[in-house]
C-alpha cells in the first residue's frame, strides 16, 4: 500500500496542504559554506598544489601533477569508439537533434541586430560568444551523458571556442558514456576533478587549468555553495534544487502512462516530486491503481516510492482551467499537458521549464533526444528563469553610433537631464558635440 | 598639477602596472554581510513592522503603516506636472526613444518561436513576460532619474503586468525628478522604503507590498548584498561595480571631447574607472593637457581628480590592434571608439557592456538619450554577461509536441540512453508510447 495523498481543491484545508506540498528550503547549511569558502581560498591561492590535495582527500586520487588528470581527446574518442553500436547511434542522434534545435534557437534569439533612425544614428546589439566555458558533470550515481550533451552542445552552438569539462572519478573510475558525451558533444579539453575544489579551479584558474568566464552544469551541495559564491567572478547558470514533474491531466491519456511519467521524475532521487492536477476523480483512481500495479516492478521502487510519498501528491481540482492557474502557482520544470486537446490548456500556462503537449510527448523523450534543453528551472524558478540555452553562452554588446545630425538633437536633451541629475562632465560632453565639429 | 599614471605596453613593467590599475575586489565586507542577514531575517518573518522599524531606524522616517509609505499614481503625475518644462519635455524624449529600442530588442530576440520537423514534432520556445518585478532605487545623492528610465521602460516593454518601484526618501525628502520618471515610465506601484529591507519586502512579500519575481536596479553595499542573498528566491540583474569608460584614440577626436568623456565616468564616485588607449604619444599629451586645463572648471572636480588619481590611466599602445587586445582584456563597462574610422576596429572588440562609435557618440549620449540601456556589466563581466534588457523581463518555457509518429523514432534512442543512465521509468515511459496508441 503506497502512501499517496490526494488533495482535493474543494476542501477548506486544500491552501494549508497545498503549500506544505510545495514547500521545499534551498537554504543552505552554514557547515558546508564554511567548508566550501576554505576549499576556494586554497585553490584560489596555491592553484594546481590545492587542487591535486582535495582530489586526493575528497576522490581518493593520487597523481604527481593536475596535468596528470587531463583526459585527452584521444581517450575521449577511445571511449567513444569502445561502446556498444546501440549506446554510440543513441548518442549521435540524440545529440544531432540537441544541435539542431540549438542552432534554430541561435537564429531566432541569438544573432546580431542593429537598425539606423532617421538621423542617421545606428543602435543595435552585437552578439558574441562567451571566450571560454567550464561544464561541471557529477561522477557517481548522478553521472548522467545526457546532460554532457545538454551543456556542451549549446555552447558549441553559441560558438564558444574553449569547453572545459571537469568529472570527478573517484578512485580513478570512468565512466565510457560520460567521455563518449563529451567527445561526441565537441567538448575541447576535459579534467577529471570535481567538487568545490573543481569549481575554484575553473573560477579563478590555476597554472594547468585556465580561467573559464562561466560555469555550468549540475553538482551536490559543495558544487552548488562554491557556484554561488564564484558569482560574479565568472558567470553561473541556476542552482538547481530537486526535479519536478508536473502532469496536467484531462483524463484521455492510458493511466499507465502517466504513472509511469510520475515515476520517471520520482526515481531520480527522494526529493524530486511528482504532482498529477486533474479534475476528473474517477481518472485520479485509475492512475493510482496503475501505479500500485506498477511499482513492484520497477528496479528503483524504493526510491520512486519515499520520492512520492514525501513530496507526490494527486490533486483533484474542480476544472481544467483550475488546473492551469495551479500549474502557474507552482511553475513546474516539467509540465506535461496530457490532454487530446494540449493546444486549448497551453495558452493558460504561464511559467514552467518545459511543456510537453499531448499524451504522445512524454518527458522523458524530452530529457533525452527531442531537442530542446533538459536543464531547466527548478523549484518554483521559472516564474523567472528559463531553460539553459544558446543564449546562456552568448553574451550581448550595445551598438551606439551617433550621426552629426543626431548628436545635434539628442545633446539638449541628454544635457537637461543630466544637470538634472547633478553630472556636469556628462552635459558637457554632450554640449561640446554641438558647439564643433571632428574637424577643428 | 594632476598625479595620473600613463603607461606604455613597451614597459617591461607594464603588466604588473597594468594589472595594479585594473584590481578591483568585489569581495564584500563580513559586518556589512552579517547585518543584512539580520534585516532579511527580521522582514521574512515580521513583514511589515520589520519595514516600518528599519525605515524609522535608518531613513528616520516615522509612519504608521507602511501603506502610509507609498507613493499613489495621483502623487507621481503630480511630481511630473511640477517639473520645469524643459526637464519634463527632456525626461518624455528620453523615455520615448529609449521605448523605441526596447520595442526593437523584443522583436529581434523577445518574441515566442517555433516549428515541426518532418515527423511533425512540434519544437519551439513560449517566451512571456514576468508577472511581478521590482525595481530598486537608490535615495540621496545617486538617485538618478534615468535609471528610473532604464529600469522600467524595458519591463513595461516586455509586458510585466506589475512593477513595483522602491526608493528611500530619508527623513521624507523626495526627489521630483525621480518621482516624475517613475510616471513617464509607467511604474504601477511605488514605496518610499530602502536598504537591505526594501529587498527583503520585496523578495518575500509582506501584508502590504507583494512579493516580485525579479529585483533590478543599483544600490549600495547594503543592497548588494541583500541581492546576492535573495537571488534563487527572486531572480537579479547583475551586482554593479563601480562605473568604468574605456576611450579607444585613434587621435582623431578633438582632445578636450576625449577628456570631458573621460571626466564623465570620473565624476561619479572616487572609484570609477577612466582609461585612454591609444598609439599615439603626442596625442596623449594633448589630451592631458586638455585634462589639466579642463578640470579647475568642474564642479565635481574633487570627485574627478581623486578618481583619475586613484584609478585612472592614459595607456600608450604600439598600435590600434594592440588597443583592441587590451581592450578586450579589460572588457570594459563603457567604451568609446574615438576614431574616424570605428567600423574598423569594432570587428576586433569582444567584450564591452556597450560600445560607442565615433567622434559624436560621446558615452553621455548613451547614458541619457540614444535608446539602448545605461546598465551595464561592470567589473570585467562584460566577458560573460550583458545589458539589462527586455529579456531580464522575460522569461522562456520549452516547447514539445511529439506526433505519434515522432514518438516512434524518439522512443527507442530515449530508452536506450535511459537504460545506459539505469533510470527505468524514463526508459519505460518513452517505450509505453511505442507499444499502443493514446486510443486504448
Amino acid at each position: 500500500m503506497l502512501n499517496l495523498r490526494t488533495l482535493h481543491t474543494t476542501d477548506s484545508d486544500f491552501e494549508t496542504a497545498f503549500r506544505q506540498v510545495l514547500h521545499w528550503s534551498a537554504d543552505t547549511d552554514a557547515e558546508i559554506e564554511g567548508r566550501v569558502a576554505d576549499i576556494l581560498a586554497a585553490v584560489r591561492q596555491r592553484g594546481d598544489a590545492a587542487v591535486l590535495e582535495f582530489t586526493a582527500r575528497f576522490d581518493h586520487l593520487q597523481v604527481a601533477s593536475v596535468a596528470a588528470l587531463e583526459l585527452t581527446r584521444d581517450e575521449l574518442k577511445a571511449a567513444f569508439d569502445g561502446l556498444p553500436p546501440e549506446q554510440a547511434q543513441a548518442l549521435n542522434q540524440a545529440a544531432a537533434r540537441v544541435r539542431s534545435y540549438h542552432e534554430r534557437q541561435k537564429k531566432a534569439c541569438g544573432e546580431s541586430w542593429s537598425y539606423r533612425d532617421e538621423d542617421g544614428t545606428l543602435l543595435g546589439q552585437k552578439v558574441t560568444p562567451l571566450d571560454r566555458v567550464g561544464i561541471y558533470v557529477p561522477g557517481g550515481k548522478a553521472a548522467y551523458p545526457s546532460s554532457v550533451l545538454m551543456n556542451a552542445i549549446p555552447a558549441q552552438v553559441a560558438g564558444v571556442p574553449e569547453i572545459i569539462m571537469v568529472v570527478p572519478t573517484p578512485r580513478g573510475e570512468k565512466n565510457p558514456l560520460v567521455l563518449a558525451a563529451a567527445y561526441v558533444a565537441g567538448v575541447h579539453r576535459a579534467f577529471t576533478i570535481g567538487g568545490a575544489q573543481a569549481v575554484a579551479a575553473l573560477a579563478y584558474g590555476t597554472d594547468t587549468i585556465p580561467r573559464v568566464d562561466k560555469i555550468t552544469g549540475p553538482g551536490n551541495a559543495y558544487v552548488a555553495s562554491a557556484k554561488k559564491h564564484v558569482f560574479g567572478q565568472v558567470g553561473i547558470d541556476m542552482i538547481a534544487g530537486p526535479s519536478e514533474i508536473l502532469v496536467l491531466a484531462d483524463g484521455t491519456t492510458p493511466p499507465d502512462w502517466v504513472a509511469m511519467d510520475l515515476f520517471s521524475q520520482a526515481e531520480h532521487d527522494e526529493l524530486a516530486q511528482s504532482i498529477l492536477l486533474c479534475p476528473d476523480l474517477d481518472y485520479i483512481g485509475k492512475v493510482r491503481e496503475a501505479i500500485e500495479r506498477l511499482l513492484p516492478g520497477m528496479p528503483r521502487q524504493a526510491v520512486i516510492r519515499a520520492s512520492l510519498e514525501g513530496r507526490g501528491a494527486l490533486i483533484h481540482t474542480r476544472s481544467m482551467e483550475e488546473a492551469c492557474e495551479i500549474s502557474n502557482r507552482i511553475a513546474p520544470e516539467h509540465l506535461e499537458v496530457s490532454s487530446r486537446d494540449p493546444h486549448r490548456w497551453e495558452p493558460l500556462l504561464r511559467h514552467a521549464g518545459a511543456i510537453f503537449l499531448g499524451a504522445f510527448t512524454s518527458e522523458s523523450l524530452g530529457d533525452y533526444c527531442a531537442g530542446p534543453n533538459h536543464v531547466l528551472p527548478t523549484s518554483g524558478t521559472a516564474r523567472f528563469s528559463s531553460p539553459l540555452g544558446v543564449y546562456d553562452f552568448q553574451k550581448r554588446s550595445s551598438l551606439i553610433e551617433v550621426s552629426e545630425a543626431g548628436a545635434q538633437v539628442l545633446g539638449p536633451i541628454a544635457a537637461t537631464l543630466a544637470y538634472g541629475e547633478g553630472l556636469q562632465a556628462h552635459a558637457q560632453a554632450a554640449e561640446f558635440r554641438l558647439r564643433r565639429t571632428a574637424a577643428d
